[in-house]
């Protein structure tokens, strides 16, 4: 359960003839209120998306009506032609629903550089508007249309006591170390919240857990997070616990966007402790998190450390090299300047790598998710374009 | 030829039992005089080796009379008992050689966090030391002996017109972003020349040349490169012939270094132009050549410019997407803020790639030379510790 799971949507997704193959490559979530509370983050590529660029515009009002998502072609680097079908794309999702286009946002992910085949999107349009559903399926075709080299679909549901939700979906596998968000992701909730505060709970939620996922140092032309609220439960949360609850669906995705990264053998979380900010913490995990040496050493599962020292080392941020502790599952091998106990106690044989950087001089901690660097990955991201 | 050009050196390298299997693992190279004039630019990372804390100490009276140098071992995140190591190598040096310890410095590359073995490395400066010649077979020893996982010795020397020359080594394969050095790099000269004007050559040549390489992102934690100037040639050479020809020799060697890069099947050279200033080209040449999607699609010879577009646009440095210009192999393949010629025209199936990415904002230039990521790099990275 993911989109639907909260009272008030619909979803769909279908195959437009976007993407090669019959995929589905066209998804569609529609918010029937009766609220419409939107709110969104964004890419900060200096390169955007059309569609990123048309979100970002009619984000502006805290209101949306529908999301419209395609795969096959991210729309990125097409210039003012470019711009203009994603616009078109939107009069089209509005005139079906028989609104305003402003209320309208949209997404693509795929290659960069390829103009969309509107002879094929508008048509699915309206085979995608005729599949709306307020079912379990429904919700799993549009998180399934949204997916390029993702092996599955990301959903997530939580349900709150009082008597609404959060669902959301969530895609991305490569190019993947969103800051403000990360490739695409759709979120729902039934509760009665306004834009604004829908807004900060989303930014708060976001920038603990989709600008924590670090892949491959790659921010996309393209990432967007969405959230909508139809209000369709009449109840209004907290906005602590609203957030709260907001925050763990947003986790639960970066999980799994996280575990089904391209060519990753190992999950690694990297914890940054006793850093003078968080900031300081979040840079450290970040350059640990793209070093290709440490992620090349988690693949050979070798508790390589001197390797985690030699990133941390690099970092823009406060560090006093006799006072770091370096451990990797658990053991303890960096400490007081010198080897604390031989590396070889380090079993870093599982699929979970756990690296605990505490660097003894503050109170701030950050954890950045990650992955290992394989020749899968080296396979995925040089046999294809994408 | 390489350090034993130049009048007034002579240098060995030899098998101190450091590295397994009898390879060579220790180098000397001596500076006979008259002058002993010298300077060295050190690693930028917070994590500094114990060579490094010493030999930056020892540089500061810009005099050396020999620079010891060991692989197998980096001395690196080894505590206090790591730096009585290295006095002690300088001190055995010294008195070998009948100097102060002052005025030698020490070098070592291999795995961090492991102890020097002393009682190999102390009986192997005797030897190196019985070693010494002023020929070109001493000169390769050294340069031999330094060596990693380099397949093979890089060498320079460059002749001036005016009597005097300059030849150097260098060694470093991976971990390979020098910031004001590369791994390890020994240059030497028979000019006449003081050490404050050699510093300021120095770091004039670095700049364009080690600086600007980035295989990996990975500045080390011994990074260092030393000069030092004999005057045995008896002349004074202007300070921009010498900072020209210095950078020449730094250039050849970086050279040398970018095509035995651990793993590369590709040689590539991002140039930026247009830049409103020289670090904001660096900025966007580094982002570029640190890009695991650029480099796994230079591995599969794929032009892909959108990842190159996305990579561009987290650099922090100033960017108008419309006005970017992207080429490979001087076809353009994005321009005026889209596809300007299909990708397919752009044959990169050959070792050298050139991308040219144009700005189109200001006067400014500066190349990256990088390599590709590929499978040798990441089973070279994974399967052993380095």
């Amino acid at each position: 359960m993911s989109v639907t799971g909260p009272a008030g949507f619909r979803a769909a997704g279908v195959a437009a003839g976007i993407k090669a193959a019959g995929a589905r490559d066209l998804a569609l979530v529609v918010n029937d209120g009766p609220q419409q509370s939107a709110a969104g983050v964004f890419t900060t590529n200096k390169v955007k998306a059309a569609p990123v660029l048309w979100s970002q515009q009619v984000l502006q009002e805290r209101k949306l009506r529908a999301i419209v998502l395609n795969s096959g072609c991210a729309n990125a680097c097409t210039g003012p032609g470019g711009f203009q079908d994603t616009h078109a794309t939107a009069e089209k999702v509005a005139d079906v629903l028989g609104v305003g286009a402003i209320e309208i946002a949209v997404c693509s992910t795929g290659l960069i550089g390829e103009r969309l085949p509107m002879d094929a999107l508008l048509p699915g349009v309206d085979s995608a508007a005729k599949a709306l559903d307020t079912g379990e399926q429904a919700a799993l075709d549009a998180a399934t249309a949204v997916l390029t080299t993702d092996s599955k679909a990301k959903q997530a549901h939580r349900a709150h006591d009082g008597g609404w939700s959060i669902g959301g979906f969530a895609k991305g596998a490569g190019m993947l170390a969103p800051n403000m968000a990360t490739m695409l992701s759709v979120i729902t909730t039934d509760v009665a919240i306004s834009g604004a505060d829908l807004d900060e709970a989303l930014r708060a939620a976001t920038r603990v857990t989709f600008d924590r996922l670090d892949v491959d140092g790659g921010t996309s032309t393209n990432d967007t997070v969405l959230v909508m609220a139809s209000g369709a439960s009449g109840v209004e949360a907290s906005k602590d616990e609203f957030t709260a609850l907001l925050t763990e669906v947003c986790h639960d995705l970066v999980r799994q966007l996280q575990d089904d990264a391209e060519g990753a053998t190992k999950t690694i979380d990297i914890t940054v402790r006793g850093a003078v900010s968080e900031a300081d913490a979040v840079t450290i995990g970040r350059i640990v998190a793209e070093d290709n040496l440490v992620k090349t050493a988690m693949f050979g599962s070798d508790p390589n450390w001197g390797r985690i020292a030699m990133a941390l080392g690099r970092a823009q941020a406060e560090i006093d090299v006799d006072k770091v502790e370096i451990a990797t599952n658990g053991v303890t091998l960096y400490a007081d300047g010198a080897t604390a106990r031989d590396r070889s106690e380090a079993d870093l044989s599982g699929r979970q790598i756990e690296i605990v950087i505490d660097l003894h001089l503050g109170e701030h901690t950050a954890t950045i998710l990650s992955t290992d660097l394989s020749h899968d990955y080296v396979e995925e991201n040089s046999a294809y374009s994408s």
